[in-house]
């Protein structure tokens, strides 16, 4: 009987006993081990994906070998004969025919961690492409002719189909003259490097966010799966141009602006790097692996890619692809061969951030529910998961949120009026408790939502003059209208040199401009899958003020749906959660790549009755 | 019902007609399109090595569906809807399920070529690992958001696994920009190359010998599979040593020794290189893969790793797998980014040239027969193919046939004699019937089998003095007999100035050596199958003289095993015939890494009475 792809007619049932924990559970006939462990909640390791070519997911018969199908080819050329001859087997492999009892080695098993995302956040096997291999190989005999890398495999129980670039072979030689006791350092099939004596307990990653405006890195401890340092500074890009439509069009006005562009980048990534190693205090040596998010055409100006297919119709990327290239051929200050893993895009304006951000909702699984996420930013991201769909969208929210084009507007840093409160007189609440400077992109919506609610303007958007109010506005509110640069203006606050801190009726205008650009968006989506809001079961927020948004101003805006039972999360940077997963876990990765072959785009820009929508959306509930 | 892994319970059997041709075949329910048109003998190219992930097998259903399996989910996948709703289907996936017509398009058809290797050679089917591919690609619609490179794919019916490095990444906007009908080209799943317009019939390989002695370069038209243009030289490396323990030893006494011989290697790789180039009147950019064999050293210098585990016991490569780097880090004068495969070792001293001439030799197949192939140099290798079994084995020959350590030797050059005839007188004829210089490899096969066959010399190799004798020997050969330098030695010819060329007793036992040492080793090799040379079907005999010796002589001396009703074949340089085959066909590659991972290596230095029967080995049969 043919083993290999061994097909059950059996419909029995049996039982198989994890020990030493002692836990049981029946499955079907045919089920592979490793599959049945899983049902045991131990998910065994398997960094080939189950696919029986690695060897790595052993485990060990303890009652015999009865109750599984025999042997496969691959586990006889996968696993040694000591293995073979202690009852180990490759759980992928082997199938249950019978009650069980198996263990799990320690090396085996993929440790869990909850990688957080607004409270909730998912669980992933710690299982990341970087893996450190302690292996001791003794001197070779006569009759064990293979070359020193096919004994190193051997020795490590490395995999089967390892390969080293030319540069890490030319080093072999003198590695293994020094000693018989090294670390092997593995990216996937890849042999990264071979260290003296035992290394396995210093195992780096780094997740980068280039954002548009802002970039972070956080440091990641990848034995555990724990953040270690963080660090954030604005995108020094920003002196060539806030948005990306000014970025690309400098790639295409100066003949090194796309190089110009590309090391700026690289500046705030690699300062940013350093900041981390300093703050953890490791080597920079010791980070073997780097993952990036950011849009798609932070993505092409990072890897040197030209944008300017991005700038106009149809605006496409020019990869889509997860990129992965070595840290010296990107730029970035790192041991030259470090992988760096790009996240994939899933059209010109859907980038790898959203990738990202699906991941750290878990969009990419259909849990039964009707889940939506916005990633609020200069470009709002949308993206609908109802049961095996996946439909995306973007829309361009403009820069209001960030502060740009607002008249007091600026980024949320020290000073920026983050909550604002009127009932009676008008609290503000800066970042740092610091004096006043200005108005982020939270503050902006509560000022727009109070100034709504309060009747100063009225539900098209109209800031309504002192003589129009006619008696129905309280005296403290009136006293606040003056002008600003030819414009109505409502006082706010004002700074430490008495700088008057005011919202205008240009800058109540940006946010209608932004918010009916976000909802006609939203709608649209949900349209398009024949929903309404009413069918919402969660609303995500991802982007830079996420964290930090008054909710029921949101809503009362119409920026954010009313949701008529569900739950409104703000998950803050799902970006850089993204790329932290990715880090994390190989399976996380190939799930990012599936959902970018297999997400829906929708062009909203394209739907015929746009424009009129979007007028539409622009305007706000009656206010009661 | 489940499509993918289709499993067959129907024991019937099925027609399969292939249009226009018109023939038929008679197939079994469950097999698919491609292994039932094998058996029509039409090969259906598979990049993918049928694995059902390059989407480039496709054929034709001729009437209808009826007679094949439903459409899988990766054939949905891979095809477009015009070639879904044409009848076009991936061979690979779609299998029989009654009587079906098929007509396969001439792109899926892999043309077949006759590598020949010593009169007989192998058929390959031509399938090189770099494809050309014209594309044609209209500009995309706000419909169609897919980034350029899988708009690219799609318009080319390029592999869905396609990806590219991020050097070419960079370059594809702006070719992009410069037009829309364009070549691919293509290495394995990598692209290595967009070009403006169509090229498709401009692409060459290179096959490369980097041997001991000589290096040997041959063009190739990867579109025909013909050779175009070969060139060979002195390895420059017999500057700093004629063996490889000489040049092993240079790498461990100087620290920069490595470095030189690799780059004495590359003057020599590279000046033949040139001359293919010019005499072929191609651009060197139009070469896009080199194939490199070689022993386990020659192939170590070349990429720069260390040979110094080479030179001790037990003998071991540092890498044994095929490596494949690209030219820039190898060092080799081509586009900085042309893939270099160089084929695997077996063992320490069974190096790529032999897994090349194995290849030559169709010894990895198992046709029934028992073969016998031996690649003689100053080392010398043997494999044995019997049934199911591959083993091979290796013994010092020394450099004798090379013309080292021969008093009056020399290389395989104009001047050399290389046939010797004595009957009545002693004929000589050289290389390119020149005026004698000196004895090559055959000349001096030819020799010592005439001296033993006269009795100049006896059966245990010594050569009787004058004296002894005693009228046995007719005068023109008594007269010959004479001293030089304190040895006894038989005058051959002589050279224009008048200096005897002679066969000296010491020269008679340096064949002895190689003899004995050739011997031992298929003898020990048969010994281990349990087999003795009447069990032979088949002996190959490769190497730099092959051609040109006297297989009777070699025969007489006890070189060549005397087969009884068997066949010797003189196949040349069987290295580079691997080479070549290698650069056609993957499926040639694939099979060269399997014969290195799964040959048997018998280590006879490490048999008991290795020593014994050596010495034994050095006598002759008593002449009749």
């Amino acid at each position: 009987m043919e083993t290999e792809g061994y097909r059950f007619m059996d419909q029995s049932v049996h039982k198989v006993t994890l020990v030493p924990e002692n836990r049981s559970v029946e499955v079907p006939a045919g089920i592979t081990l490793r599959e049945a462990l899983s049902l045991l909640e131990v998910i065994v390791t398997a960094p080939c994906g189950g696919e029986g070519t690695c060897g790595k997911c052993t485990v060990k018969l303890e009652n015999g070998s009865a109750g599984v199908t025999p042997l496969t080819s691959s586990e006889r050329a996968l696993l040694t004969s000591e293995q073979l001859s202690a009852g180990i087997r490759l759980s992928c492999l082997a199938r249950v025919s019978g009650d069980t009892v198996v263990s799990v080695p320690p090396a085996s098993r993929a440790s869990e961690m909850r990688v957080l995302a607004g409270g909730k956040g998912r669980n992933v096997p710690v299982q990341p492409a970087v893996v450190k291999t302690v292996v001791v190989m003794p001197p070779q005999t006569l009759d064990e002719p293979y070359a020193r890398l096919e004994h190193l495999r051997r020795c490590g129980a490395l995999r089967a189909d390892l390969r080293a670039d030319l540069e890490m072979l030319r080093r072999i030689p003198a590695i293994l003259e020094a000693g018989d006791h090294m670390t092997a350092v593995m990216h996937g099939n890849r042999l990264l490097d071979l260290q003296p004596g035992d290394t396995s307990g210093v195992c780096f990653g780094l997740a980068l966010d280039l954002g548009t405006t802002t970039v972070v890195a956080t440091l990641i401890d990848l034995t555990t799966g724990r953040d270690v340092a963080r660090a954030s500074m604005t995108n020094r890009q920003t002196a060539y141009g806030h948005d990306v439509v000014g970025r690309i069009n400098l790639t295409i006005e100066k003949s090194d602006g796309l190089e110009t562009l590309r090391r700026a980048a690289l500046e705030s990534l690699n300062r940013v790097t350093e900041q981390v190693v300093d703050r953890a205090g490791i080597r920079r040596e010791d980070i073997y692996e780097a993952t990036v998010v950011g849009n798609a055409t932070m993505m092409h100006l990072f890897l040197g890619i030209s944008p300017a297919s991005l700038g106009k119709l149809p605006y496409i990327a020019t990869v889509g692809d997860a990129v992965t290239a070595p840290a010296d051929e990107v730029g970035l200050n790192l041991r030259p061969d470090t992988p760096v893993y790009v996240l994939p895009n899933i059209a010109g304006f859907v980038g790898a951030d959203t990738v990202g951000a699906i991941l750290a909702t878990s969009l990419d699984e259909d849990d039964g529910r009707v889940r939506m996420m916005a990633d609020i930013g200069t470009n709002c991201e949308i993206a609908l998961r109802m049961g095996k769909r996946l439909i995306v969208t973007s829309t361009p929210a403009g820069p209001a949120f960030e502060g740009a084009r607002i008249a007091c507007g600026m980024y949320a840093a020290p000073g920026a009026i983050e909550e604002i409160k009127i009932n009676g007189d008008v609290r503000c609440k800066t970042i740092g408790r610091e004096p006043p400077r200005g108005l982020c992109g939270s503050g902006l919506v509560d000022a727009c939502a109070e100034l709504l609610r309060l009747g100063v303007v009225d539900w098209t958007g109209r800031m309504l003059p002192v003589t129009e109010h006619d008696g129905g506005l309280p005296r403290f509110l009136l006293d606040r209208l003056t002008a600003h640069e030819n414009d109505l203006a409502f006082t706010l606050s004002q700074s430490d040199s008495g700088r008057p801190i005011v919202l205008t009726q240009r800058d109540f205008r940006e946010l209608q401009l932004a918010k009916g650009a976000i909802r006609t968006g939203i709608d649209l989506l949900l349209e398009k899958a024949g929903l309404t809001v009413d069918d919402l079961d969660e609303f995500c927020v991802a982007g830079g003020f996420g964290n930090y948004l008054n909710e029921a101003n949101a809503v009362r805006l119409g920026l954010l749906p009313r949701l008529p039972s569900g739950e409104i999360r703000f998950i803050g940077n799902g970006a850089l959660v993204g790329a932290k997963l990715t880090l994390l876990s190989s399976v996380m990765r190939q799930t990012g790549e599936q959902v970018a072959r297999q997400a829906e785009h929708l062009q909203i820009a394209g739907t015929p009755d746009f424009q009129m929508r979007f007028s539409e959306a622009m305007l706000f509930e009656p206010q009661t």
